[in-house]
């Protein structure tokens, strides 16, 4: 069995040369889209298209084999029918290719001969030094070289930069079938990995446990393969750096039904809970928080504790959040006396924890200095550790004076906060969340997500503490 | 004490006259605003201003006080200082006037005088038959009669009109903080009930239940005044309609947070989850499942049992729909021998349910026909109760398309299904959500609410089963 600290995941993420099999048809073929999608995308590697029907694509010199081309290749791109596909890699592997995509379907999740071509292709890198992700994956997005090996269209190069390492067993949450523009989800590498018939989330975990552009892993997994490897992997990552799991395939059902679309086993869901648990990451439930929980840790510090504040513009939200609070673990901050002599000399209605902003604001002419003053006492304070607001966003607070009040505020003070907005415009609460996580402070589309990913920070805080 | 049948709710949503008491400053007056919604939103019937300090607005006679009116007044809207609201009332109630929305807040909200405050508007409603919903609430949205007691702006006739009602112990879901038009939530009336001196939740199932225009009721309640009033009037609006109940204030800290905004007591949330399930009604959890799964309610029939089918363009949602079907007490259906037969022939990866549409879709020429006539074999399978689907939205399926392809369907087989997009576009997602809502097919904006919203119809089917 070959090393798996991932150090040799670098050629998938970070090819200097690719070699792209598939259809080269004009403006159709997925090879064709592939190559359009790189160039267009800003990698600056080489690219050699793989397809004997051809001698030139957008410009480029086409090759009937790998064996032609007479430079070193790092990573193949195969998009061919499945039958082609064991003798592409292995041309692959006595070439020297480090590494292979395979974005072709009907093997191990389609059963049948599919399982037995995709296990030529075990035995091919168990014989050789190949690494492959897949089949039936569209493999790699890396946002900070700004390479994909995606076939499918979408404006790659507007997917927002950061932190998030998110990766999973579908292509359904990749870039070209996601909002990725539109949420402004800050981004470092995602990964589909397909049938995982060589690549699995250990790989991943040992590679971005390295990974200095990558604060925080989100990964989705239906099943692993080596709980063992697995545990040990996800300890040595999040010793360094948060790890969220959506761990889906939880019913019977749900685990048939995996099996059939990726060839996985089923494995009691509680065996899956316990495990994570115990490596010190935590479990997301939804797609919304596998997308929006990481959000925090992007943007924000760790939590020096649990004792959160919530201001809100309705009492009846500081209600929901404190539900949601106390079952993610926070605890209800008492303010210090400063604090609350303070608040009381803006408004008798502000001494409590959730903060009601509603009746003081509606019975002073500068609504939006209250707003702020409100919201930067009660951060000074030392008895809270961390915020969740809810704000409102309209004609009577415009975006820019809501960016503004915040890089007012976290020029003064750095707790961890996120923000959730309410408003009669779905625009306008997409368009404040955006500027406002340019300015580092996450925002949510609901509440409660929110205030659990604070929960979440506030859990990978105490962790870190409890082992530093 | 006054009868409880609800029937004397219509002066609120449907008054013939309507007398509003509060500032009138032009532009900036909270009476004023609501008079010009009021007059925008298509209100038919008579509107008083009452304002000593003015003679006129928006071209109406304004009058000193309520005694001065000559005809009479169905509702009173008072938007007044705290102190000056139980004469205004009690003026109202000696004239007649049959309701009073009280959007004054600083009652029992803010406790000390505000609930000596509050406890003379009680007393008024014993001795007199005045009822009022209030105080500290903004009252009432009718869509189907074009009436608003909400003084702040927004485009009230931009609503869709529909079959929900949603009630709430707070404003910030009313339309004036929600973005209605873009979601298209389909609403026959909301009202926030505030400190709920006299009118409450039971008034409102009454008055619902009764209603012709409301097919589902959300309410979203941090207290229940009477338990068993509540019971029975829960019990009687299932047994005409659904009802959904989100009822937060579920922690310690919650309660107590709801007592300080709304003067409401605690109670132990298990005796509520119980009471709740006794009662037929279905407990939801989220702002998000408050919002949005009463929709398959309004636009959905029942369902005959609760066989689902999943239908998915992507593996690794079939499975997440398939865990949240078999938790929301769903039944995975097994499709008949002639179902499966036709689906073999299509392609032998359609043999399963969920139905990964994503592999055969990508072999054909044809592919927005191929998932035409897979949902339409599925649907019209006896052994198929509902269906909950995933489709992409975008450059290779368009609006059009789906919407027209629906169309179809629809007009060949009516089973309770629900649908989740995805796509690059969040635009384009809310386009396609409000078209195809607009044919009666619910969307959702997250795959796990869509499912969820099925479960919720399938359990409520089953209990209208068992009792007719």
């Amino acid at each position: 069995m070959k090393s798996r600290d991932g150090s040799d995941l670098w050629a998938f993420f970070e090819p200097r040369s690719v070699a792209v099999f598939g259809s080269l048809k004009d403006g159709m073929g997925l090879g064709y889209g592939l190559i359009k999608n790189i160039l267009d995308f800003g990698f600056t590697g080489k690219v050699y298209p793989v397809n004997p029907s051809y001698s030139e694509v957008l410009g480029m010199k086409a090759y009937p084999t790998v064996n032609q081309i007479a430079d070193p290749v790092d990573l193949a791109v195969v998009i061919t029918p499945p039958s082609t596909v064991p003798t592409i890699i292995e041309e692959c592997a006595q070439k020297g290719v480090k590494a292979a995509v395979i974005v072709s379907e009907n093997f191990a999740d389609a059963g049948g001969d599919g399982a037995e071509l995709q296990q030529r292709l075990v035995d091919i890198t168990t014989h050789s030094s190949i690494r492959i992700i897949g089949p039936n994956t569209v493999g790699i997005f890396n946002a900070a070289n700004g390479f994909t090996t995606i076939p499918y269209p979408f404006g790659y190069d507007k997917v927002r930069k950061g932190g998030i390492a998110y990766c999973s067993q579908t292509g359904v949450v990749l870039p070209q079938c996601q909002p990725l523009e539109d949420r402004a989800y800050p981004v470092s590498k995602m990964c589909d990995v397909g049938n995982k018939c060589d690549v699995n989330e250990v790989d991943l975990l040992n590679y971005l446990a390295d990974d200095p552009e990558t604060k925080v892993v989100a990964m989705h997994l239906e099943d692993v393969k080596d709980g063992r490897s697995f545990m040990d992997a996800a300890r040595r990552l999040v010793a360094r750096k948060p790890l969220l799991i959506f761990k889906p395939a939880r019913s019977e059902a749900g685990a048939r039904a995996s099996a059939s679309h990726t060839g996985s086993l089923a494995v009691n869901d509680r065996i899956y809970d316990t495990a994570i648990r115990q490596t010190g990451a935590i479990r997301v439930n939804t797609w919304q928080e596998y997308w929006d929980i990481p959000k925090v840790f992007a943007y924000q510090p760790l939590s020096t504790g649990n004792r959160v504040a919530i201001i809100s513009h309705s009492g009846g939200a500081g209600v929901v959040a404190t539900d949601v609070a106390v079952e993610s673990g926070l605890a209800i901050a008492r303010y210090s006396d400063a604090t609350l002599d303070k608040l009381a000399k803006l408004s008798p209605r502000l001494a409590g924890n959730p903060i009601d902003l509603g009746p003081p604001l509606s019975l002073t002419d500068d609504p939006l200095s209250l707003q702020e003053e409100v919201i930067s006492i009660v951060l000074h304070d030392a008895k809270v550790d961390c915020a969740t607001i809810v704000l409102y966003v309209g004609t009577m607070a415009p975006i820019s004076y809501i960016v503004e009040m915040f890089d007012r505020l976290l020029k003064r003070v750095s707790k961890p906060m996120t923000v959730w907005f309410y408003g009669t415009s779905l625009a306008l609460i997409e368009e404040v969340s955006r500027q406002l996580e340019g300015l580092g402070v996450p925002t949510y589309t609901d509440q409660e997500t929110a205030v659990k990913a604070l929960g979440a920070l506030v859990r990978y805080s105490g962790f870190k503490r409890g082992i530093e």
